[in-house]
This record gives structure tokens, sequence and C-alpha cells, in this order.
């Protein structure tokens, strides 16, 4: 088959995040056919010593202090954006209007009206935009929802999400930007996660009761505002009700990503804390012979086998961004659509502040 | 030790938990050092062969077709009921009126205000009561909840906890009175186990946020009012925020019973699944050597050393409820309180109806 | 149906075993239908105090200091032995020579020569027999050796089996009975069940290679020259190949009676530290929803229903004791063969013999 | 830091491994901070056609189907080699012979004497050398080995390590070159890796007692000389003993790679299949807060960190390849010694044809 023509990255953003997507970048083309080739063009952060630093580090031909060169550069197709939330909007506005892809870490932007703003101005100029919910790239995700859909569990009578992390459990621990109104709180931060994961497998949800707790209300002696906890009973389109929970102060949980889901005919279970088991129970398996299944991914679980050609070997969490980053390429090269772009992202925000109204107004909400 | 007189019990109703009840209080004198004996004098059930046969298979040396003839019998010292829950409050009131220590199965009686009235009078009359929650018998609760108590797990933070099993996943399976609105529903039938727990490690619950819902609306063509899935946040005394389920359609599951406690210093985390081992997360230990440790169950967790000498043999269901005879015998001596008496069980099931009322008027309650 | 007369039981020896013998005897009849009930009459043991303390905690009608006592009287059906191994083949004889049935722990006696002596005074006598080896006794080992009969798992094609456990793992815990060359060391007390259980499930052993180590050679300042370790690779009659391991120097181990079976169509996994789980996996299954399921005891595998009428719930070990109790005393009725006479317990010594000698050798042997 | 000139690799082969290779080259300069880059410079493959896609696919500059092009071009620093193991000498030599370093997977050569002369060339050219053994790049398996060397298990008693897959567990599969003699059978192609560990953990082999079986005899109607399991006890020179097995016919595993090691003051666990995991028993602790502990990888672990900034994310298979890179890298920038050159894989070979000697001889050999 031909090849396409290069498609060149700009980042915006050297941190955790930033390796992340560089690492995604380099290896997606080595990992899938894609038909075309990635280049890491140029790579802006705020001081000029990180910025070469991270070209050096990650691959990038370039470096530049100024993130707006980036954007008015005419060689660079993607602008790929893992600066803080607050610089998500002017960043991702300026990269749409100068008819850049956009790749944007989660959240959008702190508040839903923004994030809706730049998913009307992406879709407006055309361009392809991707945001970064790596946990819904699982092969073992998509196995779920294959076996949801297929019916394989008859129709869902429940579910149970969950994403709880320690990372705030300490009380000592200090006061940061996370913990500003503006950054959300543990629903907006772990909660959006599964958010995301329950309508992935379950569809939409249309009504929302929450339940959102600041547990711990002074660190480095300022007031905290945010959620420590983020709780929500759900209803969903189908008729299925469940609950979810986003929790950051879960001492000794790293990645408690979790779910289960309960149908009339079986029901599947779930950790991120075991990434590469699917735990299935086919309540059709004669009695006395019936249990969870252990499936471990494996080259049936597509794209598993990109990665390794035998099952149980498992792949990572960086493996996933890779998927993500594969899945962008593929849906900018218009062979599928965007697997998770501004619209998807808005409505897990949507989703987010509904919940917190819901909280502190004690009552339901339709979404 | 001087030996006191033997203790004779009197039961009515002969079914699953007739013969748990029987076998517990055979077994407990045996495996603990009670200093007394138990003998099984009476049991009733409604035809002469039910009866009489439940006597020869437990080892009744008499029968009966009229409970009120064990009431009645002045040699008769515990009356145990194990009878439909309809009619407990009878039962229960006329043994106590006959002096009798009382037995009872959970629920105690389908309403709160029964319940409530049941209490009074046993209280009144100062004779001995235990309600059926032998899930906090397990020895690995005491460890859970000695833990919390010292402190070992810090501030408590969160608590989630869970009673979900799948005899009405089925919506194929026949109504029956668990779903009369007398009956229940999940979070009575089950959730009030999940309840008792997180009151039995974490303390008081105060305040309520109910979503019961009914999933299979209609059974053998009746329509179902009760909840097939009962759920609730908590607020507890103490400060600490969680939550709980009961559900009775989770396909697959047979016993769980679980919760997960998680606190500043330490978290923990249970299965009924496997019922012998407690999780532990101790936040104190070097970084790099911490984790979920699995605890299992051994003579250092009494009562365990009664049943078995050495550590990770495991205890099974039925010794729950021989731990639970033991502690109720002991009260009846006056060497303990009473491990979980009427009014126990009325506070649970205050808890479940105000659960219900909230859930019903979609808004928060305290109880 | 018609009862039978009762059975008689006489015990001697009441330590851990002593009270796990009674209390097997106390609760067979009344957790199943056997048409006949138990009576404990009498129980030895050295002391009067001893034994007195015992015929009242376990509910013997009489007690003695003198087991020849046990053996003597008519009255008395079955002889109970708990005493120390070494004095295992002067009571059976004596018991047996009485026209006694005889329940012997295990080992039998110290050496093979005279377990087979014992063996053919029992048969001779016509007397009904079995040795406690009650792991063969969980309702999961039934389902697994089922499972292999009936060809689910095809053809077999190797076996793993261990028990593990911990209690010799200090260096500085103290010379006992069982370092004594008599006692056996870990391969006859611990080894000897994962060779039951191999033979349980796969059928005949036919060669084997023996590794017997003493790992820790001084204890309380005396040379120890059982094996703290007895490993063996084994043939078994069917072609199977496969290994064991005993070991009671396995620190944090306590109850590691695990097994793991491959066929040319499936596999079974086992381990006692969750006896009420068997794990099969179903290569018949398509490719991406096969895994190891985790199966849950229940009333689908006899006779668990016997205990618990719901699924999941579990049994403990006693009730293993109670299940082999029960099938004893099923066989001395005549309605089913002995579960695990001398003969079988004779085969289990004489493999023990045979691994023993091939490790002293470094050379195979036939069974 | 000033860089180092960027090496330039050839690789020979563009199978699985090819591709494990190429991707573990590109992504270990961007994954850890190596100071200098790699080029993937030329590939060979046997047709033209392969040779260029694998360019195209894995991003080297120049293909070739003369793989002696590769060896002979002076721009190439390493030549890694993928081919099939029967040309790993010739190509090894080759590759020695021209100054090149070599990266071959295993096993070096189907026989140890050729393993020997490729070793022993090596080490006089003075090239640095790797074997593939990946497993042991694993984080948790250093931490298992730093917790060992430093005493935190005590004295080491006891060891049980295995490599089970079931690849060839279908008595169906065709005849491949790997039931070849020269192929070597489960022993050397997975129980290596179970010895590479055993040594890697507890230090060297001193005495071994080998038990090889051919258990499928016939394949596509030609008769089978190499074993479907390779078992093993063992002696190391520190006094532990223990044992490993080879498995290639158990059927529902995937990647049991696992082991466990016994010491006089704690234990650990591990199992390949959730390779992010290290299960450690501290007997230190006080009983009744003793347990397995599931020690998550985390940055902890280097060089975890590496990869991702927070624990229980989890890594996978190709992060294994990578560290392997990694280290081969530093090792030929002087860095640091290399992690498994040539005379590791010999040693590992010496073992495996020890292990079949001794099978052969039914009798105990000394390494």
């Amino acid at each position: 088959m031909s090849r396409k023509p290069d498609l060149r990255v700009g980042m915006i953003g050297t941190g955790f995040m930033g390796k992340a997507h560089a690492f995604g970048f380099a290896a997606a083309p080595k990992v899938f056919d894609l038909g075309q080739d990635v280049v890491l063009d140029m790579v802006a952060d705020v001081t000029e010593e990180a910025a070469a630093k991270a070209a050096r580090a990650y691959g990038f031909e370039r470096a530049t202090t100024d993130w707006r060169e980036i954007v008015a550069d005419p060689a660079i197709d993607i602008v790929s954006i893992t600066a803080p939330n607050a610089l998500h909007k002017e960043m991702s506005l300026a990269a749409i209007a100068a008819g850049k892809h956009v790749y944007c870490e989660k959240p959008l932007a702190p508040l839903a009206v923004d994030a809706a703003e730049m998913t009307a101005e992406a879709e407006a100029a055309g361009v392809k935009t991707q945001v970064g919910f790596n946990y819904l790239c699982n092969p073992m995700l998509a196995l779920a929802r294959e076996m949801i859909a297929a019916g394989e569990l008859g129709e869902i009578l429940g579910y149970r999400g969950i994403h709880a992390e320690d990372y705030m459990a300490d009380p000592a621990s200090p006061f940061t930007f996370r913990h500003d109104p503006e950054g959300g709180g543990a629903l907006a931060d772990l909660g959006s996660h599964a958010l995301a994961t329950a309508e992935y497998l379950v569809g939409p949800i249309s009504e929302v009761m929450g339940d959102c707790v600041t547990m711990i209300g002074t660190r480095s002696g300022r007031r905290v505002e945010v959620d420590d906890v983020g709780r929500a009973f759900l209803r969903f389109e189908n008729g299925a009700s469940g609950s979810i929970e986003g929790n950051w102060i879960s001492t000794g949980r790293k990645m408690q990503h979790d779910f289960e889901v309960y149908g009339t005919k079986g029901a599947l279970c779930f950790t991120q804390e075991r990434l590469n088991e699917l735990h299935h129970f086919d309540a059709g398996l004669p009695v006395g012979r019936q249990g969870f299944r252990r499936i471990e991914a494996g080259p049936a679980n597509p794209p598993y086998g990109q990665f390794i050609a035998a099952a149980g070997h498992q792949i990572g969490f960086n493996d996933l961004k890779t998927i993500e980053v594969a899945g962008y390429i593929r849906a900018i090269s218009g062979a599928e659509p965007e697997p998770f772009n501004f619209r998807a992202g808005l409505r897990i925000q949507t989703l987010v502040e509904t919940i917190q109204a819901s909280s502190r107004e004690r009552f339901w909400r339709a979404i």
C-alpha cells in the first residue's frame, strides 16, 4: 500500500504526560502498520533548558520556549497539549484556528462551558481532536464492551465502577493546584475515568445523584473545597442502574480503576490493578461448572497481538497510550472515527459537573 | 469450675435456618468451654411428620405441632424462632411474656415499629435476646474492628460495603414472599448485613441517602414493588463517609459480603467469598515493601483456635453460627453482654427503613 | 426408613485430633441422614484428670485411664485411636482382635511392615477400618476426580502436588518426636497427603525418584536425621508423569495442600488455602473466552448441601472431618465401601518408604 | 553531559523476536537517559520483500538479503541476531570476528560446546555480548534478589521454580523444528528461564537430578524425542535445595514463569502471570498481622520509574525487553557490566545439558 506523508507533531509541555505522548507517537508507527510515519518535530517548555532537554530525551528535532511558535508553524500537523489544565483552552483554540489537529490531555478545561467552546470550534474547523482517556484503550475493555453489546450478559441489571488512588491520602501532603476549586477534585480527576468507562460499557447515563465530600479540610494551612471522594448513583438510558466513585484518599490503592457489570445471563469483573485480565461469569454453563473465569489478554483481543504474539505475556500502561495514539493517527488519516474526541471529553465534564451540582443540591439531576 | 445447669432449647421452625440453629446449639458446648450444656428439648413444625423428622434428624427429645406448647413449657429456657418473618413478633412476644430467652432470626419483624415493641418487651422482662447476624461472628471481622479501634488505620476516611448474591437474578424465577412489600427487598434482606458490618467496624451511621431500585418489575405475572438493589451513601458519626449496597440480582455472586475501609494510616479489604482472609495495607511500612497483606485466620484470631489448633486451615459458614450461639449462651449465663440483641436488630431495621424513605423522597435523611 | 441401632464409640487420646474425632462423631449424624445415631461412650487418656475433662468437654459418657478397658468393653462398636503414632499398632491389633471397627489417625504405624500386619489382621477379622486422610473428603476434590474420570480434561499429561506448612521452619524450634527417625519427617507427615491426593485424582503411581533433604540439621543440640523437605518425581500407571513435595519449613505457609493437573483438553488447579474453590480451564471454549474458572463449592458438589443450602458460603476444615466420619459410618452399616481403610493407609506408607529409599539410593524405584 | 556517538544496529531476522529487538532499540534511548542514541541501520531477511517490509515497519534505514553485509559493514556497531537457533553460531562468530558487539537470542547454540566456543571468541575479541533472558529484567525480580541478598529472608531453605506454557499441549499440533533433538525440548526452551531465575535469586546450582519426559511421542506422524516436560531437583552452592520444571504442555498456561523462595525469616512468591507483583511474607511481623503481602511495582523498584511516574500502573512484557536493551547499551558504553552475556548464556546451556544427561542416566550429576 502507498505510504501517506509523515505526520509532524508539535508538543507543548514536557512533564510526565509529555513523556507519555512523545513515547506514544514514537511507538505507535512501529507497533502498528499505520501506513504513515510520525515525526517528532518541535517541543515547547517554559525554559530553554527544559525544552532542549526534552527534545534530546524524547527525540524532537526542534525546541522552543514559545508554544505559539508550534501553533504557527505550517510544517506541524498535530499539536499535543500536556501543559497545565488552565492553559488547555487558549492553546487548543489557537491550534484549532491554525488548522491543526489537537490532542489535549484531560480535562479539556476546568469548566464544561469552556470545553463546549473548544468542541464547537474544533468541529467547525474540521480538525481531528483527541482527549487522553487511555484506560478505554485496553483490549480487555474492548472485549467487555463487545460481550455486552453482543448480549452475552443478557439485559444489564447493575453496574459498579470506581477509580481510587491514594496520592492525596496523607493529610500532611501539601496544597496543590489540584485543591483549587478550578482543579476539580477527585470526581473530576479520577471519577471522570470511572464515568468514561461506565458509558463506554453500558451506554449513556441519563440521571445522577452525587455525593462529593471533602474529608481533609485543610492542607498546608489552607482550606480545601474540592472533594476527596465523589460518589454517584447512576441511571442509564437502557434502564440499568449503578454507581461510581472517584477517590484520591484510598490509602494503598495505586490504580483501582475497577468495574463490575451484572446482567441476566452473566457478569464481568475487572480491575486495572491487573489490567490484562477480565473475569467473566457465564450463567449458561451447567450448574457445578460455573464460576468467574479469568480471561487473559492475548492476540484474540486486538490490538494486543500488535505488541506480543503470545497470550498472557501482558501489555503495560504505556502500551495503552500507544494504542490511543494509533487510533488518533488512523482517525486523522480518515480510516476510523476519532476514538475519544473533544465532544467525548465535553460529555465527561458535563457528567462531572452535573454530579457536583446534584451533590450540592442533595437531589437527583438529569443529564 | 462448677458446671451450671443445662439450658433447654425449644425451636420453632425446621427449615434451613432451623438446621443451622440446632447444629449451633449442639456444637457450641463441644467447641467452647461454656461451663454448661445445652439440651435440644422440643421442636415445633406445622405437621407432625415434619416435627418428628426434625426431632430425629437434629436430636430434639420432643416434637410438637403447636409452638405455643414450647412457649408454655416451664422446662424450656430458650426459644429459638426460625419460622416465617411474619410470625416473629407474635412468637417472640409470647415467649418473652413466658420469661423465655429468645433467639430470633432476622429480620425481627417486617416493620421497625414492631421490632421496637419486641425490643421494649424483652428489655422490660429482662430476658436475653439474640438476632441472627452471624457474619459479624467472623474472627477476621473482630480483627478488623480491633485494628480500627486501636488506631492502626489512623483516622477513617472512607468505607465501601456490599452484600450481593444472585438468587433473584433470573427474571424467570417466581414471585415469592420475599417480593411482597412486607418481604422487604434486597436492602432489607442483604443490605441489612452490609449495614450491620459497617456500624460494627466504623461506628454509628448518622445520615443516609438511599437508592432502592426494582429492576425486574414483574415476576410470575405479578408486579414487584420491592427493591432488587438498595444502595446508600453514608455519613458516620465519627466524620467518615461511605456507601453500602444490598443486591440480590448480581449474577454469579453467591456470597459477596465485602468491605473496604480506608484510613490515613492504612486500609483493610475483605470478602466473605474468602471468609478466612483479611487484607491489610500498612502505610507505616517502608515504601517499596508496602502492599496489601493477606492475613489468614488462625489461633491469634479468637475464637478460631477453639475450632482448629493451626492457622490457615479455615473455619466455615456453620462455624460462624456456632460462635454466635456460644456468645448468646455466655450472655445468658451473665458472663458477657448479648452479642447482637433485639435492640441491635431494631437498629438495623431503622437504618433500612430510613434508607428506603430517603430513596422514595430522593433526598438525604438523618437517622 | 427403619433406624439402625446406635453405634457406640470409644476414643483413645484426647489431643487436637481427639477433639476433631469427637466433634466429627457428634456432628455427622446431625448433618447427614445416616439412619443411625452415634453415642460417645468412653474416652481414655493417661491421667484421670485429662480423661474426665475430655469426657465432659466432648460429651463422652464414661472416662478411663486404661485404653484396654475400651477395647474390652462389649458395648463399644468403634475404637477411635488418636494416641501417639508409636502406639497405633498395639492398640489397633487389640481392638481388631476384640472385633471392633477401628478408626486410626495417620500414619497407621511408623513402618509399612507394621501397617501391613495391621491391614492383614483387620481384613481377616472383617472389621471396618478408617485412616484419617480428611483432605480427600473435600467436595471440590470429588469434583476434580469426577471431571478427570469423565475425560473432561482429556488425557492427563502432567501433575504437580504439594503439601507445605511452616511449623518446623524456625531453626530454634525444639527437637520433638517428629524429628526421630521413627517420626518420619516431612515426606511422611505432609508429603503423604500430597501422595494420597495424587493417586485419588490420577490413579496409581508406578515409579518414583525421591529427594529427601534435612535442611536444619540440629535442633535443641540434637542431630536431626529426618527430612525437612521430601520431593519426588512420579510416574503413574496411566502414563502421566508428575511431582510432589512435602515440606514443613515453608515459612508463611499454613496449609499449602495444592495441586495442578494438566490434560490435553483442560486443566485443574486447587489450593487448600482456599478449600472451597476449584479452578478449571476448559480448552473447548472458544479462544478469547478461555481462562481458569473459579468454581465455588455449592450444593452441586455433594455433600456440601448437607451443610449449607446455598453455594459460596464455604465449609471449613472441621466439616471435612465430619464428611470423613459420615463415610465411615455408612461403611460400617454396609451402605458403602470404606472411604480410606487400612489398606489405603498402607499404600501411602509404602509410597513414602519407596521414595525415602529412592532418595537414599539416588535412583528411581518401582512401587 | 556530553553525548556519545550514536550506536548503529544491524539486525538479522525479522520475526517476533526481531520486532521485539527493533522495538527495544527504539524505545530504550527514549525511556532511559543513556547519553547516546541508537540508530536502526540495516536489517536482513531471506527475501527482499521481507527485509524491505521489516525495514519500513521497524524503521531501519537499509535492508538486505545477505546477513554478511551487516557483519561486514564498518558503520555497524551492534549485530542483533534473531535468526533460527541453528544459525546463531555462524553469525555470531562472523560478527565477533568483525569486531561487532553481538546480541543473540537464546539459546546461543543447540549445544553447550558451541556456546562455549562463541563465548571464548567473544571474550578474546573483547566485544560486548548479550543473550535474551528478559524475564530477569523485571524490577520485581531485582527486588527479590536484593531482599534475598540483604538477608531479609534469612537463610534460604527451599526454592521452587517453573516455566510452563501450553503451546505444545495439543497432540494434534504439528511437528516443528522445536521437536528436533537439536531444538532442545521444553527444558531447553522454557526450563532454561526457570534455571536462570533460580541462579539469579539463590546463586549457583551445584548438583542436579533431571527428569525429562516426552509425553506426546508422535506429532505429524513423526517420532518426537525431545522432552515435553523437564524437571530437576537442585542443590545450590549455599546449601539450599529446590526444584524447577520446564513444561510446554500445560494446557491453559500462557506465562507461568513462577517462583517461591522460602527462608528462615520470610518468603517470596511470584508469578509472571502478574509480572508487576511480588508477594512477601515477613516472619518478623507480629503473629496475627503476618501474611503474604502483595507488593506492586512502582518507582521504588528501578527502573520502573523510567516508564511510569506512579506505582501500580504496570509495565508490560515489551518493557522488559527495553530494560534489557538499555542495560546492554550501558554495558557497551562501559558504564556497567554486561547484564547477561554469552558466558551467562553458556552457563544456562550447561545446566540444561547436565540435567538432560542426569535424566538419561537416572542419577544425580554435579555441574
